[in-house]
């Protein structure tokens, strides 16, 4: 049975995971019988979005950890607490989350330094050999996390150039696909998608991860 | 084009929506081909829970409409937008949310009270001979909802003989079905399935809602 880490990032796509991502995920990665185990950083949000409005919740505070046990039903134990070798992939979903909270992309950039514990599970990952999945703009965090090991990493970000190029400031190299497609680096054992950088519908995003739940298993 | 209203709790299985059934609809109901749109009451969560450690977040207060935004990506309305009469067919995903939002199911048993919004919606579908779809615990609400209208619904609850004998003190008839199966009560034309009352694996629910949409949409 092959296991397989999903890490969250909260519960919402504004502030969080972006909530279909990650459920298509754990749906897709259990009917491939995965054995799956959540995780997410025990910290603060970066901010809390009304979901509403798309504005700032001023005065709310909300931890990562806790918000991200919604989507596991509280099954979820802290990103501290991850051991890369006894596992065969780490999964990372997308959403602003990923950007906000795993690492400072959405807000510095190609400088938004990567969380450390998120850090260390990337690297660690990609020097035993272990898959590394990400969703939607969770690439970025890949990308960020192995910049100046000279791995080249070759990831998806979706089509907008500005994004592509901040991919690329951070030494990956962007790799075009569309909603339905994956993309593998094989060198370095990395599968990512597009997902909702593109995705117009919750049925195209789901074609997309199933194809790449798929390639993560093989993998695997 | 089936056009289907999907009722939102909040987001979290023990204070909201449960999130893996409330994607599961609207990814099958997105597939069928079905108009979907998001509604919710506009007003505040009977509590919030701390997922991680199931337990009250003391002096948190949430919005259900707010809360159940994260799961619509922000494309939702106010319950008291919903014009039963523009709809085929009406879904409620499961989730504590249900039975303490929705309805006061989880704290009052069968004697709680329906949101006055949500015994409108339901009452207004069943008289149009629209299709009402409960999940999970969400026939509760639609049993209760129908109380003293003559109309014997016949739902799913799961297997608990209390649960299941509540249902029946609020005039409904328990239809017994495995987390795969679906039950149709064609006189009233509702639809439900146990989810994750029942089910061990999102797997398995996805089986259920899939099912469960299927015969959603034949009937809508």
């Amino acid at each position: 049975m092959k296991r397989v880490a999903v890490v969250l990032s909260g519960c919402g796509v504004y502030d969080g995971s972006e909530i279909h991502e990650a459920v298509l995920a754990l749906l897709f990665l259990d009917k491939a019988g995965a054995e799956v185990q959540c995780f997410a950083p025990d910290k603060p949000q970066r901010d809390v979005i009304n979901h509403l409005k798309g504005e700032p919740a001023e005065g709310e505070q909300r931890n990562v950890l806790v918000e991200s046990a919604r989507l596991a039903r509280g099954n979820i134990k802290p990103l501290s607490e991850l051991d890369v070798e006894a596992l065969d992939g780490v999964v990372f979903p997308g959403g602003f989350g990923a950007a906000k909270n795993l690492s400072a992309f959405a807000v510095d950039g190609p400088a938004g330094e990567v969380d450390p514990e998120v850090a260390r599970v990337i690297q660690a990952a990609v020097r035993q050999g272990k898959v590394v999945g990400a969703i939607c703009i969770a690439p970025a965090v890949v990308a960020k996390a192995l910049e100046g090991t000279g791995r080249s990493p070759k990831l998806t970000i979706g089509t907008d150039a500005d994004t592509a190029g901040a991919l690329e400031a951070m030494g990956a190299l962007h790799c075009p696909a569309s909603v339905s497609e994956v993309c593998v680096d094989e060198a370095n054992r990395l599968v990512s998608t597009p997902a909702y950088m593109l995705g117009q519908s919750i049925s195209e995003v789901a074609t997309g991860i199933e194809a790449f739940v798929q390639k993560v298993m093989e993998l695997a």
